[in-house]
């Protein structure tokens, strides 16, 4: 598997390229680029690692969730161009509830059937726990006065700016306290301590070119993949909310899947962790309000009222996430609950 | 009173019989087998408890939960075949919140007065808030898409559908989580300790044959009882709603009561806890969902949508109740916040 | 500045009087009435802090709360004699959010910038936790109820003096248990040793002399200041809501702000936590149902129905307060976070 990786990273991506530029049909198109943003995301997953084992374990976290986030905000800025801000808040709202319970459900449950229990740094769980909390309250208190009040959009879309600036500032803030004020209370002991030995998968030099290369190639595939969902999704009957929430989502978020399984395997689930929940934290808290700013460009402006359906999924899988990390640590069990909750979204979210 | 206990369960069972059969009146027949129900569910308690000695702490737990919620259940199966479903399902809200505020509350302020501080097993807690919050999201999402989105009838009962096998798939993995894989983490070492010495009311052959003819006993004066509330309550003005939620709740729940501050008193709080949120767990997560496929089988079908008020009950039931618990200790006033907020939603939905 | 202070102190109080009843004209009196209540406030805090050295510190923190929220509560008494209901409930809510989160983040982040983590005693933040939340319930159970059946306006009322008697019991319950019952369990060691050398302000005779005087001092002043605002808020287009619930609670909470703020800088965040979430606790569980009560002797009746977004806003604020201070231990970062939650609020009020 480890030698046919690379070959079949080349060939799905240029056989998807080919479908894409040469007009291959919707379908073709789908599985191709679809095949290839796995192989794609993979890649970058072992790029990101293996930076991450020179920049150290907290700042590898930080850019597994950066360039596994990378691919959603460009895919979100040609979505904005063209002023489809609900397929925009389907798959923000996507890779939130995928992160908090797909990716974290999968490994809490995968490396819960290897080990016992897995523990990670409970401070760490905590601050997640209000972060994501933060998260929900700037999305949910503009829906709730917009609504309730009835504001006008130009007041809307003033509050959306508004409330995205400062959850841009506490992204910033964020930063500062958990990469340098207090990195050491939020370090996870455990998985120091087992990294010691390990060796990179690439020199210095090679990590960060291959970590770039990836990132585009990654941007490139994603923007194929949307491209096809247009036509793909009509011949199955599927909405676009569906698709943009879970399809799009699931295939978007395969970098930090497979990396955040990997982990949990290793018995690093701190580290799993970190990718799962400080993904979502970096949607909510970065990658939305960013993209508020970035339609400001446009002429259509983008404001931060999700649906109410999507304000409840969002709530719901936060709910769930924090009380199940909270104590710093997971059992397959608990795994499983993700999971279900995920699939009962995912069952709801089909019918409407 | 312990001399008497046998002849006075014999006699409330013998006179409800009669009053029920040869129709003295629905007054009568109600006094008759709201006391019958009190002598019959001690008598439910004590087998349990006595078979628990045997099978051990754990199984006996879910003994107790099981026989309790069974009266419960077939209650529950009457009404469906009638198509009563919003009685079924304010009863089912009535007795997730009575087991958590009631009986939990009134475990927590008995302990407490004796005890200054009864402790329980912190990991137990945290799951049972877990799932929990899993019960109320179940219940939940489907409302929120239905209702927002105006799902057809087939729909809702679709989504209902499978949202209830996901249910039970649910606590089917919680019984083989806490009963097999992680047994002895869930394990409260205080009461096992104290359990010691403690001997059984009755043989094991005999605990079998009285658990058995009490939970028949519990069928039967349970139906009579319900057959006399719905000419009852009209005298007393008295809502379905409140009757279903508030009244059957509390008789219908006797069993856990008793049962719960009895082992409260003797400092097995852990045990109590077990009872308390076991029986509603074992309410959202088991019978609910079994009712909506049991339902498949007549000509009307039961979904899974609740009203608002019976979900803003079961929320901020769930809510204080895992805060109060989640620590893994119960004090007197702790106790009696739970109390006060099952009175105040006891004031709301007589009200209503 | 500790020289100036009496005369100060004086000056503004004099000149505010002067002010107000020579009708200098509402921007004046708003300036020096606003003036006034700062030094006042301070007056307030400095005699609550000396009673408190020969009371003890968990009467002083009960002290602190009780005397800042006497203005909050005379105010009240004056605008339901008018029948400003919507003012009253604004306030009220104005003042929970103001302590949960500009108290507590400004003195979390004060604190956590010359201290890199404060702790304190676990079990308070967690009974506070439990206690906010049946705040919460008894304000939002009432409202769902009312709002989704329809209850006339005299069953409202009825329900409204109900809940608020239960929430009077549940305060009464807590001194109890708080000062009495449970007192060493939630007592903060840290916080008492390092009080040992620390000496009063004044003797013990003038300290409640100044208590008695600054409270009556507060009185007046909240008076002649909420005066100004109806005229004054008129000629900046803000909101009565706004008005009400940020500009009257930022300055009728400058008592417990500064004091709150003083104790975190000197490393006793417990009693700062003590003073902001014991203030908000009295709020919504005593100083609201106390006004439900008191405006029964008056021509109308206030019910204990907050609107939508006042039960969103306190909601929220409670949540991530709890998330916050659950662990007993605050950060310069959580702080941040509560300061940024408060302006989301404040600017989404301002908008309605």
């Amino acid at each position: 598997m480890k030698k046919l990786f690379f070959p079949l990273l080349i060939a799905t991506f240029v056989l998807s390229a080919a479908a894409h530029y040469m007009h291959w049909g919707a379908e073709i198109e789908f599985i191709l680029s679809a095949a290839a943003i796995v192989f794609v995301a993979g890649f970058l997953g072992k790029a990101t690692e293996s930076v991450a084992h020179y920049a150290g374990q907290r700042v590898g976290g930080l850019l597994n969730a950066t360039f596994g986030n990378a691919a959603e905000l460009i895919i979100a800025i040609f979505l904005i161009k063209e002023g489809l801000f609900d397929v925009v808040k389907a798959s923000l709202t996507g890779a939130i509830i995928g992160n908090l319970l797909l990716v974290l459900g999968a490994s809490a449950l995968a490396g819960g059937l290897k080990f016992k229990e897995q523990k990670f740094n409970v401070h760490l769980a905590g601050q997640n726990a209000s972060l994501m909390l933060l998260g929900i309250i700037a999305l949910f208190v503009p829906a709730v006065f917009v609504k309730t009040e009835n504001f006008p959009e130009s007041e809307t879309l003033t509050l959306s700016v508004v409330v995205a600036a400062f959850l841009i500032l506490a992204y910033a803030g964020w930063l500062i306290y958990s990469m340098v004020t207090h990195k050491d209370l939020l370090e996870d002991h455990v998985d120091t301590q087992a990294d010691h030995g390990e060796e990179a998968a690439w020199s210095k030099g090679r990590s960060i070119l291959y970590l770039t290369l990836a990132t585009v190639m990654v941007a490139f595939v994603s923007e194929w993949l949307v491209h096809t969902l247009h036509v793909f999704t009509a011949r199955f009957g599927m909405s676009e909310l569906f698709v943009g929430a879970f399809v799009v989502a699931i295939i978007g978020n395969a970098a930090e899947h497979s990396a955040a399984i990997m982990l949990a395997l290793k018995n690093k689930m701190g580290a799993a962790v970190e990718i799962a929940v400080g993904s979502s934290l970096q949607i909510a808290l970065f990658v939305a309000p960013v993209l508020v700013f970035v339609s400001l460009l446009f002429e259509q402006h983008m404001n931060l009222i999700f649906s109410t359906i999507e304000l409840a999924a969002i709530g719901v899988s936060v709910l769930i996430a924090t009380s199940i990390s909270r104590d710093g640590s997971t059992t397959w069990y608990e795994g499983k609950l993700l999971l279900i909750v995920y699939a009962i979204l995912g069952v709801a979210f089909y019918f409407v």
